[in-house]
């Protein structure tokens, strides 16, 4: 049911022909109320694409009404005319709804770089088309026509009680967090203000896509954006909302990290015993992005030498020669040295458990990384041709 | 001839079969004075390993006689028993060359985790062996027995006024400053002090192996050594052995990523237009070590937009719609937006250069790094196997 699922929301996806295969690639998801509270995250990358730029604008008020997607480009460095592209894809869509183009976000992914005069027509053509087709039963093809490496669609949907959450996502390479190359997409019927709505939202993603962190390379156009319809009539408790919130982030963002590109394992990172929630994160990360140590995972070797070498090279707070390190389970590092043999480690399933002990503190944080594959370098030295 | 190309110096290498393949694991290089000047530079990883430790200790009073190198074993998170090989290490050359072991540098290198009973007494044998076989031609010897996954052994040589430097290295993966997983060992004929050459040394890793990042992991076992024999009876210019000394590290940096772990293109990243050096290195070392332009680069894909997508992720001066990006000559980007077709690009050659033109300021910056291979990762994948 994906962002249809809740009351108040149609949504369509469309063939825009942007992409080479002809596959879906225009989505727009629309906001029919009462209520058009909204708010959005969006990539730290301080080169940013024109469609971050304008929607950092449009969710200022807190009001959204709708949002159009596109998959085949990216629209990033393409200059002033890549911006009046997003300009008027947001022009064409409150025309055709009514609405104000302020109040419309606009999402690009795709090859960097790209966003002619070809690009913007077809955009153009494609959010008309999409708009054309907006149904309560859309959200799956929106959820497909936001793909791009993406083998799987990515939906989730949470029911509260009298409310509903739904959500989809697009990612599945250069995914880092601050965010990863991602695009999501979340609705809900509960009744929230914009202000509710905006610090939910950042709650939510600070636990879930922030702690997802697949090759390290961060992107310039990722984005999560939520819009609350009202339509439910219900005003849910705010824990429980968060809670239903972080259950789909969480989701969502387990779906993205199994379809990375080209893993083989999905590596669950485990840092308990630090001093402070801050190291523990640092210190997944690290081993997140340590190519020794992915590619290590990738050919079902219990590395556990260079998880320590990564965990050495942070500022987190912690002594080598305390250090407790168990991988699947079996616990080859105690107290910075060899325990178990690595031999005892299984490595064959898909899902890998690494936990860390920092034997410092009390703190700790969940990080979600794949395996370093010889698919993952195919398929990104490809990625453009 | 390596480190024996001063005179004062003699060095040996000799099979103690740390190694699995029986070829030379053991070197012993000695400074024969009149004076023992010494310094060295070791990696910042906090996770260090015991010769580390141990060899911190020993140039602090600026004084090295002898340095005693293995591979076939890291020597790392091995425990109070693996710090008492090191020390036994020391204490055996001590012992054998009528020195005092606490002016015996010792490095390892291989495996994390290696260093049981077994790897003690293979390497005390092999120290007793090699200093049984010194030579003052023994510096390709010497250089031999330090290779892991070395495919070719790495020497320089830079005769000045009536003196002399000579310099081995090893090096093929977890190559990234502060320093790579490296091991490097400088002699010099040259009369010096301890200070001169603790100063000329930190000045001259500063801009070569500090600005290699072959594939961002930082090693727990790097070292660079220099040690001054002062046989020449020469006192150098001081700019002149700086420019020397430089010259010899930048060699011996290049041969190390030439050989990097798997690579099939050597990348030259030089960023100008900076703010400060600083920018210009942490702009630099963002695009040495994201895996998607890496791969690009294996692809034969001039991706400039993973390139800007790196640099948006640094804190350094820029404005992304003002950069330009040439690769191997061709002008790519400019001013954040594609120029020349990426068609123009020939990256068959392993040799690539990459410019960045920050437009900001005046300062620049080298650092050198590889593509992310199939190899890299399968080499990296059995490298404990």
């Amino acid at each position: 049911m994906s962002v249809t699922a809740p009351q108040g929301f149609e949504a369509a996806g469309v063939v825009a022909q942007l992409k080479s295969t002809g596959k879906p690639d225009v989505a727009v998801v629309v906001n029919r109320g009462p209520l058009h509270a909204g708010a959005a995250v969006f990539t730290s990358n301080r080169a940013k694409a024109n469609p971050i730029l304008w929607s950092e604008q449009v969710v200022q008020d807190g009001v959204v009404e709708a949002i159009v997607l596109n998959s085949g480009g990216a629209n990033c460095f393409t200059g002033a005319f890549g911006f009046q592209t997003t300009h008027a894809t947001a022009e064409k869509a409150a025309e055709l709804l009514g609405i104000s183009p302020g109040d419309v976000v606009v999402c690009s992914t795709g090859l960097i770089g790209t966003g002619d005069e070809v690009f913007r027509q077809k955009v153009l053509t494609g959010t008309a088309d999409a708009i054309a087709n907006l149904s309560a039963d859309g959200g799956q093809d929106a959820a497909e026509a936001i793909m791009t490496t993406d083998s799987v669609s990515k939906t989730s949907v949470y029911r509260g009680d009298g409310w509903t959450i739904g959500g989809m996502a697009k990612g599945a390479g250069m995914l880092a967090p601050g965010l990863a190359t991602m695009l999501v997409v979340i609705t809900t019927d509960a009744e929230l203000t914009s202000a509710e709505t905006d610090a939910h939202l950042r709650a939510a993603t600070r636990v879930s896509f922030d702690r997802l962190d697949s090759d390290g390379c961060m992107s310039t156009n990722d984005q999560v954006t939520l819009m609350a319809s009202g339509a439910s009539g219900a005003a849910p408790d705010p824990d429980e909302f968060r809670f239903g919130l972080i259950e789909v982030c969480t989701d969502l963002a387990a779906q993205l990290q199994r379809d990375a590109e080209g893993a083989s394992h999905d590596i669950t990172i485990q840092v308990v015993g630090a001093a402070t929630e801050d190291d523990a994160v640092e210190v997944g990360r690290s081993v997140a992005r340590n190519n020794l140590f992915k590619a290590a995972i990738f050919g079902n070797d219990p590395n556990w030498g260079r998880v320590l070498a990564a965990i050495g090279t942070t500022q987190a707070e912690f002594d080598p020669y305390a250090v407790d390190v168990e991988i699947n389970g079996v616990r080859v590092c105690s107290a910075g040295g060899p325990d178990r043999p690595r031999e005892e480690v299984d490595l064959a399933p898909r899902a890998v458990s690494l936990v860390i002990d920092l034997k410092v503190g009390t703190a700790s944080a969940v990080i979600l990384t794949n395996d370093l594959t010889h698919d993952y370098v195919h398929e990104n030295s490809a990625y453009s041709s």
